[in-house]
Formats: C-alpha cells, sequence, structure tokens
C-alpha cells in the first residue's frame, strides 16, 4: 500500500501558508507520498452562510490567527507580513496549480505564491503577479495562462473542490490519509505518522 | 518574576477536556503556576450570533471534532464517550469551580466533571451528579452547592467571563501567560514553554 498524504490548500488560507512551506521537505523526510490539492474555499464558507474570512467576521478569532501565525512563522523562520488586503481572491492561481500539479512544478509555484501573499504583499489575484512567478520557473507564462483559463482546467478545480466537501474538508490547510482527514497546520506531522503507519 | 499560566476552560467544551486532564501536571513538570479559570463560552458565542456549539451550527465541523477528539484520547489514554446532549449546561459546574479554585481542590473536581461530561455520559449540569463529585472529593457537598450559588459567587464568574473576553478569549481551552493569549489544546506545549521563557 503506497504512503501518500494529500495536503489541502487554499491560497487565501494564512495557516496554509506555513504549512505549504514545509510540507514537502517534512513528507519527503518521513518517506511519504505527497499530492497538492489545491481547492477553494469560497463555496465550502458560502455554503455555510460566510461571504468573508471567518477571521474577519469573528474579529477576535482574527486578532488571535495574526499573533498566532506570527508566532509559528517566526518559529519556523518565514516571513509574515499582513497582506495589503485579507483574505486575497487565489482563483487564478489555484488554477495555475491545477495544471502545476499535473506536470510536476506544484511545490515551487505553490511556495512561491505563498511567499508572494503573505511575505511578498503582493496581489496574487493581479496575471502580471503570477506571469513573474511562472517566469521566475522558468515557465512559459502566456501558454500556462491560457491553458489555466481552458474551461476543463477550471472545472477540475470545481470537481476538485466537490471532492474535498465529500472528503469532509472544512477549512484549510487540511491533510488527508485515504479516509482520514487531519485539519490544520498544526495536524501535518500526525498526518505523516498516521501515512507512515498506514503503509 | 512569576512563570505562570493560566487555563481558561468551560465544562461544555470538548477539546478542554484532553487539556484540563493534562494541564495540572505538565505544568508542574514545567516548573510553571497553573492557575484555573473556570469562565463560560455561552456569551462570548451568544454575542458572535450563534446559540448553539459551533461543532452543532456546522456539521462537518462537528463531524472532525469528534473524529479528531477521538484520536487525541486515544493518544492520551482518556476514554472518550459522546455525551448523550451535546453541549452540556456547564453553569453549575464553573460556580462550584470557581470556589475549588479559591480554597486549592480545583484540579480534582475538574477532572471529574470532565471525566463525567466525556467518559461517564453523566448530566453535568444535574446536582445528583455534582454532589456525587463532591462527595467523592470528601467535600460538605450541600455546603458547598449553597456557597457556590451565593449572588457573590455567581457575579465572580460573569465578571470572569468578561476578564476572559478583555483578554480576546473566545474558545476554550485558552490559555494565557500575561497578555500572550493561545487557544487550543494543542496550545498547551507552547504556553508552558512561553511562561519558562517569560520568567
Amino acid at each position: 500500500m503506497t504512503q501518500q498524504v494529500e495536503f489541502w490548500f487554499e491560497f487565501a488560507s494564512t495557516y496554509s501558508y506555513p504549512a505549504a512551506m514545509r510540507v514537502e521537505a517534512m513528507a519527503r523526510a518521513a518517506g511519504v507520498g505527497l499530492v497538492w490539492r489545491p481547492f477553494l474555499l469560497g463555496p465550502i464558507f458560502g455554503a455555510q452562510g460566510w461571504n468573508d474570512s471567518p477571521f474577519n467576521i469573528y474579529p477576535a478569532k482574527g486578532r488571535y490567527m495574526w499573533r498566532d501565525m506570527a508566532r509559528i512563522c517566526d518559529a519556523q523562520g518565514l516571513v509574515l507580513k499582513e497582506p495589503l488586503r485579507f483574505p486575497q481572491n487565489g482563483l487564478k492561481a489555484a488554477r495555475i496549480a491545477m495544471l502545476a500539479t499535473d506536470e510536476g512544478w506544484a511545490g515551487d509555484f505553490v511556495r512561491g505564491v505563498y511567499l508572494a501573499n503573505f511575505a511578498g504583499q503582493k496581489d496574487i489575484s493581479d496575471e502580471a503577479v503570477l506571469r513573474d512567478l511562472l517566469h521566475a520557473l522558468g515557465k512559459d507564462a502566456p501558454d500556462v495562462m491560457t491553458r489555466s483559463n481552458d474551461p476543463a482546467n477550471k472545472d477540475r478545480l470545481k470537481v476538485q473542490t466537490q471532492t474535498a466537501i465529500g472528503k469532509g474538508i472544512f477549512g484549510a490547510p487540511s491533510f488527508t490519509v485515504g479516509e482520514e482527514l487531519f485539519w490544520g497546520n498544526d495536524r501535518l506531522e500526525q498526518a505523516l505518522d498516521w501515512a507512515g503507519k498506514s503503509a
């Protein structure tokens, strides 16, 4: 049986940032396979009656989150600068991440988007920002942008979000090992342990 | 400077159970003082527009929580049986916990209430259940019950809940070290580290 963890992330999600920055190295160290699973929180939050991040809807929770994130990023040696707008729209980046996953360059692209959002205070919904990231990875940016906007690719992201819902996912980051669900950056170690034991 | 962590808990709160069962031994091992801080989530949730546990309002989150709790309790060697009703009303128990904190028997009482709720499937709003717990601790149960219902004691619990809100607390369990807030059972170790470093 393959030992494998699926990493479910949304580019707007704060706690997905420290998770995304360490998941690949930690999975490799644990000998566990990693599958990148971009998805969208918008439809999931919308179904719960939220039209904004719960960190904005519930201010005490939001204030705590930023302080908690600062401690986490500090411990992990990550720069954290509060985005100029929160949450950002990660739709275009997620569509590109779908392609990157197929083509084996998801890790570098995903980390680049998170750094742009949470360390670089860049607008990740801006195609110029995404093109710059693609160039930096040696990709043909216009070609990738065009393919990411193909209706079939857009649909695949929608299907992946439905798959997330079907697995019981309600927030990001989440990790799945088979049917077992783990929610939150601070469950990464546990998910990798679970994958190791399930092998 | 005193190294001290304040443990903010609500008897209805699931994740407060594994935290309450280990906080005293872990604080002692870390050489960190512990202050028990019972408070009520009802007024805090009510102010957010919730008239029920978010784990009931958001079913996917609730399903995940019970599975996550099962894994946590399993790892910690704790029995977990889903309460017959969730959440339970912990008001009377919290009033007693205010007295127990003053009189130095909070640890045993608090653990007893959590075990009754989450391992024993007992109704912790039932005075007979609370009296049994008090008897088991060698207390004069009728006397404690009477004193817990003194208007001044009731008010102290309300004030403590307002103090929690003032510290930015929005859920349970929470830990504070001075002005620093940590939320969730999985932040206990970090809170103790913080207290140790702040000493």
